[in-house]
């Protein structure tokens, strides 16, 4: 089930389920993390809504780093037996069609293609065996990273961290294999670099578990997990990223202020 | 003006502001960063009070790495010309009282004394002679870190991040020359270090601004500005920070589950 936020006519946000048939959103009375599927009555065409990012996280946007042998002489090569858990912050969140703002920093901004996961329960130290259980649904995300600044601090924070370096969307299925799911980038509609989610170095269920070993996870929290590739994003360029099943999240690029 | 945020014969956590002639709290209609400090007319005495941490961040946890000149052979010394920024997860804040708890981990885990900002309002690219309109009020807080692990993911998110490694507290001062002020951290009432804010490289108004040219600061943002010293914290003792004009932040140290 694919589940979009929108606002549409001036109202206020709202959440609503697509009619994959008729490109319909049918309107919910509520967000279905918190208050189920209760629908309206309404129904909202998709091309008349402007879709917003699916989930505004009160908590924590975990960013996974290096989890797809990436070949690249920028990233370090490491042999963790853990994954490399990072953080952005929600102010860096951004919805599809909105503006990836490059802040005025020496060198290469990239994109990174990713899957995301939308936490959907509290969770504490939870089993790989019990991992998808927290899972509310799935996004696309574009893990956007000042790349030279990032190696040039040691530390990732900042370069991950600007507003609207995350972007996310267009909408969120609640039911998929991601085992093996095809993720694409695209520039001004070229195709950059493809990954599928069967190479990442740990998979989604032990990234929750790790994830849940450090944090207490809750409703709302993100987590992306990592790309498979990067290429570098300059302003005037339209950044589309796909993950097969979900959708294409497509950011405009412009420089910042 | 000390404000303190409380519990207090089982009614929902409510602000007060702290009367020291008669140490009593007197009760807010609301929360001071957004309603301002209408009273309620009632008042608690401040010995019937649990207090809580004084703010519950809707964003972030800002904590400045380096920002005093330590004698530590584990901590890399650096000559960086901008504060080293780090985030800690919202989930890792605890008020006074409550428990650290130590997560299994290997290595030492270690108390940093710290003098909190509390943001008020919305903030970005403020310039450094005007970033001191941006503070609500100021607090204590101990940047608990898993100090051997942080060394060895090379990445310090993790380290840092751990749920309870962010005690806040006793309460807020709004009113505060935080130009030269003592800090000292206690283990089980003996003190362990001393430092003093004049010692900060990066001055509170430098660390605003370079905090807002990366991100958006919202109301409830915290912003750790560095400890003078750190020292190792372990299961059955009691960690005490104390920041001169604003209190002390003692924390019982548990081992965790």
């Amino acid at each position: 089930m694919k589940i979009a936020r929108f606002s549409a006519g001036g109202a206020d946000p709202a959440f609503g389920i697509l009619d994959e048939e008729t490109d319909e959103l049918v309107v919910l009375a509520g967000d279905p993390m918190f208050a189920g599927y209760q629908t309206t009555g309404e129904r909202v065409a998709l091309s008349g809504a402007k879709l917003l990012a699916p989930v505004i996280p009160r908590s924590k946007v975990i960013s996974v780093a290096l989890n797809y042998p990436i070949a690249s002489d920028d990233l370090p090569q490491d042999e963790r037996t853990e994954p490399l858990l990072l953080l952005k912050p929600n102010t860096s969140v951004v919805g599809p069609g909105d503006a990836i703002r490059l802040p005025p920093v020496e060198g290469r901004i990239v994109h990174e293609a990713e899957l995301a996961i939308v936490i959907g329960r509290i969770a504490k130290q939870v089993p790989g065996e019990r991992a998808l259980e927290t899972v509310f649904a799935y996004t696309v995300a574009n893990d956007v990273t000042a790349l030279d600044l990032m190696l040039a601090d040691g530390q990732w924070t900042r370069a991950k961290g600007y507003d609207t370096f995350c972007p996310v969307g267009p909408l969120m299925e609640t039911e998929l294999d991601t085992t093996a799911l095809e993720i694409t980038a695209s520039v001004d509609g070229r195709l950059r670099h493809g990954g599928n989610t069967r190479d990442m170095r740990f998979s989604i269920p032990d990234i929750i578990a790790a994830a849940s070993d450090v944090w207490t996870l809750l409703p709302g929290d993100l987590i992306l997990t990592g790309a498979p590739a990067i290429g570098e994003i300059t302003a005037g360029q339209s950044v589309s990223v796909t993950v097969e099943g979900i959708g294409t999240l497509t950011n405009p690029v412009r420089a910042g202020d």
